[in-house]
């Protein structure tokens, strides 16, 4: 692909709207568009990158078992009504007539309606448990929507739901979205830590929240900080080993706000370990056992008595991901970007230096990118003949994590390689694919 | 994967509230459950076709060099009021106040959007053609919403972009989807005749729907039959080649009702190859010159002087698609679906013969099944213990194509591998693999 050719309308300085690094970074680079408060368009860079964090978190979803639906983004009122929530949900709820004067709504969470789906499908205790989830766009009408992708209206999320038969198979399933959610984070390159948090509309007693460290966070965490150095690999899909690693997690202290209590955190917390800082929620688990389920009347016929479901729900930001990878990654001090090759928009970016009538370079550079392509790498070049220094500091935006530099000095086989943040060295076409290739497989 | 533990809810009969085949078929083995009028949710098995369509629509897509982005379902009202249709669209425009008594509404099609976006971004001639697509939810408020996911309010939909210099390029641009769209209603093994229709509230003078014939199709359509006999595999995407592929298209009459005149038609069909029917709109393109860039002001600077660009727009309705292939795949009389491969939920059905307390039929199907999925072919094993004949007649509803029967005869290396429709023949596990994995390859 030639950059050329893309769609990427590269701005040329810092917008000055945009108050945090994610939201300047994403506009200067072209990634989002805004279109009105709080509502963007996806151009095709972060598009790319959004769809990368999507398939991490659904790859991640189906190895415990979670099967994939997809539930609409309007929703009736009445079910909302059965759980009392469309009085109890504030303004942040679209509220919508439609032309026959019925009330819909927009979705911003989907407890009410997969309980109606469970409810008319599901009868019987031995299909227990079911786990199901969607990823889909949902709405809040937030008032003051800010920060980009990061606190907007239209937003783009993996919600799960789990239906157990007691509360026992419940925190098992809870338990099993916990390692997910661990492992998930790891695979987009953050250091995510579960925080015991408060339930807010969703409801319930027990809730995690999952966040990143950044000065830009919007949570206020309290932490103590060995919880940092936790391992988790060696865990399977089984109760008690599931049990022990939450167990691993809490014993530690690491709160919101909301659950802040000095008291506790004094007393628990040597002060040299003491953490308070700021962070960005990515992830929120919640157990609410049969708030919507009595309700709604979802129950199943156990041993002859009726028993209602035992529920959790499991919600990712896959949109605000974008965002929290670039807070975390980005250092807006140097302008350089350098995106996870999990989620990076290209594995490699060639930028040839392109003196007018001189296609040497350029040649090169499609003859490479033709042989990265047959190894399933994807590769933009800088096509454009704007100077070499400045193609340089572009790419440094963009964030590709590998680049190939065909300057003044490329001759030969060997091609001038860096890593962005690491020395370049001179490697051939077969070095480089076997080098890329074998990280990419890794992760 | 276990049918048992899948979320597949199948009812017993042919529910009375659906009218044609597909809804009828698609309640009927769980492939989506209506959540309100005119609005449904995808349960598994009808997400994983709609997927795969999804990877087919976007593959051929990507195959014209036509990029992806990803535009928010709801938009503002400005940019209709600039076009001027926010009041000439009509009541199936959903129309939405916020919490801020802004309008806003669920996008129904995105002209003024993307139009939008390509203003604000592209400002020179010498980077057009630009071809943008995007994947998204759509809304119209239909006054009578019927027929399941077939005519429904909240649907699936890819639509396309492009934007040119001058009308030459831009019929260029209008033929690549011209062709595109025969390739992919191709390889979703339908038959999609292209027909000379109005441009309705998406404006212009140049316009083809693609339709497939059925029976229960809501498009009144006039054509020579002949036209069903074209071949188009040899073009390529070369401005002549593409303008002489849709001459041969157009040399015959083939119209939608709007278009149609009887002395036209008469005049130019053959009363041997007069064909009048039905059938289903599936892809639409238009082609609109200035209508949107000219009151949005989307223009660029060619050799001085302002141009507005020229623009089409191109529509694929993804989900609307699994109705339309069952409605053209599904034999409702004798019960039995058949899914081309290339979108089939699973790619092979095991189906074991299964007694109580006898667990070698199933051992024998996990076995086998894994040997299948270790080369990646997607695989359900039916673990119920209901009888054989209601196993299959249900497996013959769910239409995966390729079946392997594990009943009484079931001994030795040798397999009963049926195709839906063909004779069943003895095939080795290797076979089989070689045999499925062949024509998964050629599609």
């Amino acid at each position: 692909m030639f950059i050329s050719k893309s769609f990427i309308p590269i701005l040329k300085n810092n917008p000055t709207e945009a108050k945090i690094k994610s939201h300047q970074l994403m506009l200067r680079v072209g990634m989002i568009k805004q279109s009105s408060a709080g509502i963007y368009s996806w151009l095709p860079l972060g598009f790319k990158v959004m769809k990368k964090i999507e398939r991490v978190v659904r790859e991640e979803q189906d190895r415990i078992g979670v099967q994939e639906i997809l539930m609409p983004t309007i929703q009736s009122s009445e079910i909302w009504k059965e759980s009392g929530r469309y009085k109890d949900y504030g303004e942040e709820l679209l509220r919508i007539k439609d032309r026959q004067g019925r009330e819909i709504l927009y979705g911003p969470t989907n407890e009410e309606l997969i309980t109606d789906i469970f409810r008319s499908s599901i009868k019987s205790y031995k299909t227990l448990p079911q786990l199901l989830y969607h990823i889909q766009w949902k709405f809040r009408d937030e008032l003051r929507p800010r920060f980009g992708i990061m606190r907007c209206r239209e937003f783009y999320m993996k919600d799960a739901y789990s239906f157990d038969i007691n509360d026992e198979e419940a925190f098992f399933s809870y338990n099993k979205f916990f390692l997910s959610y661990l492992k998930t984070f790891k695979r987009l390159e953050l250091s995510a830590i579960p925080m015991a948090a408060d339930t807010g509309p969703i409801g319930g007693n027990l809730s995690h929240e999952f966040i990143i460290l950044a000065e830009t966070g919007e949570s206020k965490i309290y932490t103590d900080k060995r919880i940092f150095d936790l391992k988790y690999d060696d865990e399977v899909l089984e109760k008690n080993s599931l049990k022990k690693l939450r167990e691993k997690y809490e014993k530690f202290y690491a709160v919101t706000d909301e659950k802040f209590d000095q008291k506790e955190f004094d007393k628990n917390v040597s002060k040299e370990n003491r953490l308070s800082t700021k962070g960005i929620e990515v992830g929120h688990i919640f157990y609410f056992g049969d708030k919507y389920s009595k309700p709604m009347n979802a129950a199943v016929d156990h041993q002859g008595k009726k028993e209602y479901v035992k529920m959790g729900s499991y919600g990712i930001g896959v949109s605000r991901l974008v965002g929290a990878i670039i807070e975390a990654k980005y250092n807006d001090k140097e302008e350089i970007m350098k995106w996870p090759i999990s989620v990076s928009p290209y594995d490699i970016a060639i930028i040839p230096l392109i003196n007018k009538n001189d296609s040497t370079n350029l040649d090169k550079a499609v003859s490479i990118c033709k042989a990265l392509n047959e190894k399933n790498l994807d590769v933009i070049i800088d096509d454009t003949e704007e100077n070499f220094s400045s193609k340089l500091k572009k790419f440094n935006l963009i964030g590709i994590p590998y680049q190939i530099l065909l300057g003044k000095k490329s001759e030969g086989d060997l091609l001038e390689f860096k890593e962005i943040g690491k020395e370049s060295q001179n490697l051939s076409v077969k070095q480089i694919i076997d080098l890329v290739t074998k990280i990419k497989n890794k992760i």
